[in-house]
């Protein structure tokens, strides 16, 4: 056990402020990382507030973050895959039991007896596991990720969610070449929905409230953008979807974008609405469509995902931020004031 | 154009009575059909009652019915499949435009310019189609389906809708051997669905609120029924399920069936409760499963089921009454009073 540098809040008005944590020496199967990026995800803010205690109370301190790019400096003995120096990455998962049904068919993100990255119980060290808004980490090489070299690192560290979390939908659904996509809400998600989408090569239409984001939907891959509030516009593009990803977890009528789907589209929701959605029975039954939801992805997808944006030189738009401008952040992303991601150069902690 | 006998409603409170209509001439390419059994669907309920005023009004008088078995006795001098004293079915569909991409893909039902059975755009005589309630019909040979020549024709009239509308469903999201499926509620669709999950090899468990229902799902191939009242007995299924078809109309908790899926479970709708049905986004999100909905199917996926029925020996459990009984059968299916479909006798009508 090793004492680390952290942003931790201690309850749910407190705000993050310094702190120091305690981590697992590397284990046999252990890679240590100095982490030097991480990008801050809604799901932060989330747990840090405390505001999905209904499913997942949040245990105080909580030091959040999972989307972590960093250096190997130690691994454990009967590590394979990685050597003290390499570039490594880690996201919202730190661990799964490798033995269920869904583990060996490679969708860890649902294994019952999943170790998310923060605020899950650590099974090492007792209480609750610790995220990236932190100095080091220490995580079995299962669940450790290679980074492509090619890539800024600061926009490498929001793929590890926001990144996988829209790459992971448009595989699953057959995003390609001659496919017509909408990307529903523009920020973290939508503006990384975006990039893969056209990377894959569909005509890509970018839903949005916002008329002012119209030049940077198009300038990130968007062939078009519908401002959904205008209601020709809207229906104008009726029945013409294949897939449509939405990313907005604030609430919306999900039936206006259910019936521009065509013959057998889908919806995939990332975004998570805390109260129901109001789904008509009719918008699905007509055209056989389909509304489903999506939850990052695997480690060899996340794998994959991280592989394809060496290829393509795909990165996240993301602000760097110094970690003590973190509670600072969190307030702009809650009035969406942020192009698209905050990143926390992790140099500042030192 | 020539007279036939039917049971119309003249308005939405008159309920149906005896009454005198107009069919075309047979064309070249039409089909007349002397009328055997016609079975009764809760949509010809919701039609003669006005109650989907919303979408498709009324118009009246209104000839319902849409499962439709009966003898060939003209063919137009075009007609090559076939020949005066065939047996041949007709079901909610009596034209389409043939041109559009649905129409090529075999899905008419979706086509834009659907002729539905009854209550719909006459193209040939103006006012609205008849469905079949009545002596005879007059359809191009296109929407003409062949009927197996080993079953009773009474319990193949309700497999035109009801047969079809759980047949097609199951087929495209792959219900065989080794799936585990439920049918929730157990009425003209459901017993059908049972009947099909069970035909194609899976584990099928029925969802009833009605205790006394028990006996007669097994009886018709449910290996399990589950009485969805019992929170217990709900949990015990959690993540376990393949596919889910849903034939409930009124409203109901879905997120309870949401949560019985495994990863990439899809719950199908076929009856369309008339308000938004609730749904949570965790719900789709965790286990990346799929809601959609299915609306009959098209031509030659109803010709396979019915050549599938044949093979199988499977029709609709069905009461047969009198045409003179029609207004006490709506009665009785508003209180699901029948096991498991009203077949109107038309020699009743002669």
């Amino acid at each position: 056990m090793y004492k680390t540098k952290a942003y931790s809040a201690a309850s749910e008005t407190s705000g993050l402020a310094a702190d120091t944590i305690a981590r697992r020496d590397p284990t046999d199967h252990d890679v240590k990382i100095e982490i030097l990026y991480c990008g801050i995800c809604h799901s932060d803010l989330h747990s840090v507030r405390n505001e999905w205690s209904h499913m997942v109370p949040t245990v105080y301190p909580i030091v959040p973050g999972h989307e972590i790019v960093g250096r190997v400096t130690q691994v454990g003995s009967a590590v394979t895959k990685y050597k003290t120096g390499d570039l490594a990455a880690i996201g919202c998962m730190v661990e799964s039991d490798g033995t269920c049904p869904n583990c060996q068919a490679g969708f860890e993100q649902f294994c019952p007896n999943l170790t998310l990255t923060f605020n899950s119980t650590d099974k090492y060290l007792g209480g609750v596991t610790y995220g990236g808004y932190s100095d080091s980490i220490v995580v079995n090489e299962r669940f450790v990720l290679r980074v492509p070299s090619n890539l800024e690192l600061s926009g490498v560290a929001p793929l590890l969610c926001a990144g996988i979390t829209t790459y992971s939908p448009l595989r699953h659904w057959g995003v390609t070449k001659g496919k017509k996509v909408g990307v529903v809400g523009l920020g973290g998600l939508g503006h990384m929905g975006v990039k893969f989408a056209h990377a894959f090569g569909a005509q890509v239409v970018v839903f949005t409230t916002s008329p002012d984001k119209t030049e940077d939907a198009l300038r990130l891959g968007a062939d078009e953008v519908v401002i959904s509030r205008n209601a020709d516009e809207m229906q104008k593009q009726a029945g013409s979807f294949d897939f449509i990803l939405d990313t907005v977890s604030a609430q919306h009528d999900i039936n206006a974008y259910l019936n521009l789907l065509r013959l057998d589209g889908n919806i995939t929701l990332v975004g998570a609405p805390s109260n129901p959605l109001e789904v008509s029975a009719f918008s699905l039954i007509m055209g056989r469509r389909s509304l489903s939801g999506s939850n990052i992805g695997g480690i060899a997808e996340t794998q994959e995902m991280l592989d394809f944006c060496g290829e393509n030189n795909i990165t996240a738009d993301v602000e760097v931020i110094p970690i003590q401008k973190v509670n600072e952040a969190y307030e702009r992303l809650l009035k969406s004031d942020v192009k698209y991601r905050f990143c926390i150069d992790m140099a500042s902690l030192k």
